[in-house]
């Protein structure tokens, strides 16, 4: 009943030995280990690497069926999913939908830069490096060969930094053996980041200490910088400087991927949807919501979309919907606020013979 | 002086130690082992295992450049190279092109079907293979799942063979596993070839055992099928007959891939070059021409466009250049027929200071 992402596979895999059928559905025939798409970008690993097959993953799992399709709409009076293919009906479901790369609306850099959430954008930003470096090595004028060896990163967290410092790494030691014609010292790489420091979702030493790592790489990052605009191979900031780099990577925000809904609306906090300690949404017990696409929280912090969130939140919807299978009140999420949002009221177990049709997935 | 095929490479690295300066272009920064491409379209391979970085490969090659660029005209009169950036001028050319699929002028079928020359082909089957089977696992339709679980390919040479042969042990080990849902007694494996035996290009028991090993594993083979169409999900054969299959790959041809040549005309037998023992050109003793798209023959038979035949040419060439560098004459390729074309009339030495600029190359 589940996409397959972390969310999605880890309610499937907790359902595993559940007297229930799931089907998981999502766009893609593979499971994308997303922590690592930036070694993929760099050419340090393969696709195949990073991305398994669902059906794989889930062979052991007799309960679990696969679908192949690209969810359009939610339409939660019918119970029923709107897809490419046919419809499917459900009688719970598990939206675990992830995250989209956020461009706050800015609809040019949307149309120029791209973010690192996909397989063909990791591969797409590995070529585009390349090619650059290789018209480099044919380019005589200076600074047009100083832009084509430009790598900029816009945004300091996870995604952003682990890039900017596997890139130094290969600038350093890896391309100069490659491209022996180009002079390396006219390589750069900058980090650009709007706040006043990296990686805030976590503890301040760390981020304090990632800085001075990619430092002594030769990354230069740039605080306080606002990217507006990224016109004729330059990005060009708030304050009205301008950074010329060929190859760009934009990884300054990601917001939650709503799928689209039928019947009453759903309240969103953020863009990620509010839902009940047991994960559901407050009116809709047979519909769960986890992952980036969630608003849970631990006391008054509100979870970041990372991927052990997700994992949690889908074992936690598979003890909710084991407990209500053998008609027993169940536990609140760990990682959901209590009385910040409704209580749930208790919803009626379901039948063995449910169809406990999946939930649905992943956009890109 | 190369393009970054086998008879490129081959090329480019028995000049290593010599005293020239050797530009490889090529439109892609990597050389394909083009033999194992059938691997990658079954997902046995990963592309990384079959496609390197030239640059890496002539990295120990510290007279060679390599220049990232598409070939669009060859001017002979001017020796000039017309490229997707700029010009490059050479003294020595050496054209190492390769070969394309050949669709025989149908342009139907050229439009709908997928040959297996490039990296983005292998990758688009495999996909294609595997999109068709989740659409089987979702079909209720039993003659249009059928259809989705048909397999066909065009063609019985080598890359046909092969193809059947690794489609059929995916279908007959490994995907059962992964489809539980489906009746694999519906999947089908068709190989369909115009002549009346596999591997022409051998010997003939070699082609008989090919097609006892296929049939073996559920290939069914059909000779004497000549496909003039591709409609409605389904092959149209000349008999009037048709096979559904939703996976086809054409293998039925190659040609080589010709470049476009500024001043005089270059006489061409069946689309392969016409070139000396020496493998130049007869009227051009700067411009060399090796592998698919040279018409090379041993005694009466022309030799087959593979890439032993590309790799001894290359080594010929350098062996050519060599020796005109030493002011001595050079003997005859092994491979090229004596006395069918016209004998090379010997040609001036260059200075050690010419630019032994590159032959360019790979379609595709």
């Amino acid at each position: 009943m589940i996409g397959a992402g972390f969310g999605g596979l880890a309610t499937a895999k907790a359902l595993r030995r559940t007297d229930v059928n799931v089907t998981v559905i999502d766009r893609h025939n593979y499971h994308l280990f997303q922590p690592l798409l930036y070694q993929v970008a760099t050419g340090l690993l393969d696709p195949s690497d990073i991305a398994y097959p669902i059906r794989r993953i889930l062979r052991r799992s007799r309960n679990v069926r696969v679908h192949l399709a690209d969810l359009r709409r939610i339409d939660l009076d019918r119970k029923r999913l709107v897809t490419s293919g046919e419809d499917v009906e459900y009688d719970v479901l598990v939206v675990a939908t992830g995250s989209v790369t956020d461009f706050f609306g800015n609809t040019s850099l949307a149309a120029r830069l791209s973010g690192l959430k996909h397989l063909t954008e990791a591969l797409a930003l590995r070529a585009l490096l390349l090619r650059n470096f290789e018209a480099a090595a044919l380019c005589r004028d200076e600074a047009e060969r100083r832009r084509l060896l430009t790598v900029a990163v816009v945004g300091a967290g996870p995604t952003g930094v682990e890039y900017c410092g596997a890139v130094a790494e290969l600038i350093n030691h890896v391309l100069p053996r490659d491209f022996p014609e180009l002079d390396f010292r006219e390589a750069r790489v900058v980090l650009i980041e709007a706040g006043d420091g990296a990686l805030t979702a976590f503890a301040p030493q760390l981020g304090r200490s990632a800085i001075r790592s990619l430092e002594r790489r030769g990354v230069r990052a740039h605080f306080g910088g606002v990217v507006t605009d990224a016109r004729d191979g330059s990005l060009l900031l708030e304050d009205g400087s301008s950074i010329p780099a060929a190859t760009v990577l934009w990884t300054a925000g990601v917001r939650p991927a709503a799928p689209a809904w039928s019947g009453r609306a759903v309240t969103t906090e953020r863009g990620r949807i509010v839902v009940t300690p047991q994960l559901h949404l407050p009116d809709r017990p047979e519909v769960f919501v986890i992952g980036d696409g969630a608003a849970t929280a631990s006391g008054a912090r509100v979870l970041p979309m990372l991927a052990p969130v997700a994992m949690q939140g889908g074992r936690h919807v598979a003890r909710v919907i084991r407990a209500r299978l053998r008609n027993r009140p169940s536990r609140p999420s760990a990682t959901a606020t209590r009385g910040r949002w409704p209580r749930w009221a208790g919803a009626a177990p379901w039948p063995r013979s449910a169809r406990f049709v999946c939930a649905a997935f992943r956009p890109g």
